[in-house]
């Protein structure tokens, strides 16, 4: 029994979303005002301080319990030839995140977060989506609320990323058919492919996505015939989110994809969430603009793992320490404008 | 007795820079091959970590102790009406800076930095340069040495920045002086000028940069003659990191613009330097393009006192860790390439 009985049970949780606590970040932006710096001229950390209060419903906001959440899938695609790395990479890097030998280890230690990371069936890859829907809905529902329960309830911030050997094959097949266009507008190297693999990467997502446009107008359908079970835990988990009024960094491309099925049902559904950093994934841009998200960083990083994401939580802890830690111009005794 | 003994004597050091170790870069960019992700695959935490390891000489490079060096002053040319707030203003935050309470205090605290403000006569203000020369070779003199002689030969990282009402407008006729173009090429808001404001602090740059042509070719000469206390300590604070070998990250316009003259004398100058952030102030992507840098960060701030550089100081953090603590594929068992 999972948390979502039917993909029209799952469709109507996404078309039924709080939103935030507006006054709660206006009274973040009420403080900003106050402290002893020119306006505004905190730039993006500003805008992430009220954003944080708006979702929290605390001001100041608070991340002192900062998770992280890595969902890991196999995907059958890559029988195509798609990856640089052989399927049982997945795997191996999970051995590695356990045994704290991967980026996404470190970079959770200097952010100060907790990592968990989540296998879904690394043994069981999805259905080769050249051939067949990659997930059916029992297995789809599964990913998903898989994903969705992953999600502590007093989490502060929720920070999201994937690996799976494959993926962004799949995430170029689901902007392909949320987005139209052409497949090689939405597919790139990954983790490392040119020339002919490339061109079979290409050609991958093209065969996918039209075996499957009978139900391209279902984006829940689409993520299950074209995605993976990490892309559908990120979605339960983003969804998870918004419930508990949870804020949420994205990672790259394949992690924003899975996202992008959520928008595609209700353009609201990605307030609650940032895009960390732009991907060097080429498609990452488009992808980002498409869903009117800036990305915070830009790094030319494409490892996934939420390791971007992971990198930005600094950046917003700084902005809360700001809030938090300046003092007035009335209370330091500072002028202002003349 | 200051450090330098005349213009000819600085300038003399300032053409006689060591390089860094390439050996140890290379030995850094080795190690990144091995780790457990895909070649290249954290983009520019790569590039910092060799750039660290080339100029700390060490591999891995450590950043144990990240010094912050803030240094204000105060400017003869707020008297043409150039800045949104009033002169004494420099010294009320340089006592909020003692206090705790200005943003760089909490972004030091984040960074794990240790803070030293060092305040340059505040109450003996530079001359206003549409006048006179800003500073007589004594006092640039001096000054340079204050900036020279507050680094200290052990930090890992040095992360320079400023404070000082009206020193976006000395920035600005540095930038016209060395680069040339138009004044309202490199004049911006600050903390905040517009419309009348903003025609007279374009006005007073160009009339400025007019009155000092004759030591145009100089590059020394113009930042005795239109910079400020605080632009001539960055500049020596920068030579003692390069002569040091200590890497160093620059904060916005007014950092960089004081940087700029060190490079006019030497273009390699600055290798050992890197633009943490690009300022919201909108000459200094022009800026930063004339000195072949690309900030790291770019979230619209423009507040000065090294807080973009201060938030920068993660990203290398994060940086070194993943060198320092990733596997290497032999080690995790994990496949390489296909």
């Amino acid at each position: 029994m999972t948390r979502f009985a039917s993909i029209a049970d799952l469709r109507a949780a996404c078309l039924d979303l709080p939103r935030g606590h507006a006054a709660k970040a206006a009274a973040v932006a009420s403080r900003e005002s106050m402290l002893t710096k020119p306006p505004r001229s905190l730039g993006r950390l500003e805008e992430v301080v009220e954003w944080l209060g708006l979702w929290q419903g605390r001001n100041p906001p608070r991340l002192d319990k900062v998770e992280i959440l890595v969902f890991a899938g196999n995907h059958g695609v890559t029988a195509q030839g798609v990856s640089a790395y052989p399927a049982e990479v997945t795997a191996q890097m999970v051995r590695n995140f356990a045994a704290g030998g991967a980026a996404i280890n470190q970079l959770a230690r200097i952010a100060g977060a907790e990592l968990r990371v989540i296998a879904l069936d690394l043994d069981r890859p999805t259905e080769d989506f050249t051939f067949a829907p990659a997930l059916d809905e029992a297995a789809f529902l599964e990913a998903v609320s898989s994903g969705y329960d992953a999600v502590l309830p007093d989490a502060d911030l929720l920070v999201l990323g994937e690996m799976g050997i494959g993926n962004t094959t799949a995430a170029a097949a689901l902007c392909l058919a949320l987005f139209g266009g052409q497949a090689e507008d939405w597919v790139g190297p990954g983790t490392g492919v040119a020339g002919e693999a490339l061109r079979r990467k290409i050609e991958t997502v093209r065969i996918g996505v039209d075996r499957h446009r009978a139900v391209l107008d279902d984006p829940l359908q689409v993520l299950a015939a074209l995605g993976g079970e990490e892309l559908a835990a990120i979605c339960g988990a983003i969804l998870a989110g918004r419930m508990g009024r949870i804020p949420v960094l994205l990672d790259g491309y394949t992690c924003t994809a899975a996202a992008a099925v959520l928008h595609a049902l209700d353009p609201r559904a990605l307030d609650h969430c940032l895009v960390a950093h732009r991907s060097a994934e080429p498609a990452h841009a488009a992808l980002c603009a498409r869903l009117e998200k800036k990305p915070l960083l830009d790094l030319g990083m494409r490892l996934g793992e939420a390791t971007g994401a992971a990198l930005a939580v600094s950046l917003l802890k700084a902005a809360c320490a700001c809030l938090d830690g300046m003092a007035t111009f009335s209370g330091a005794g500072v002028s202002g404008p003349a």
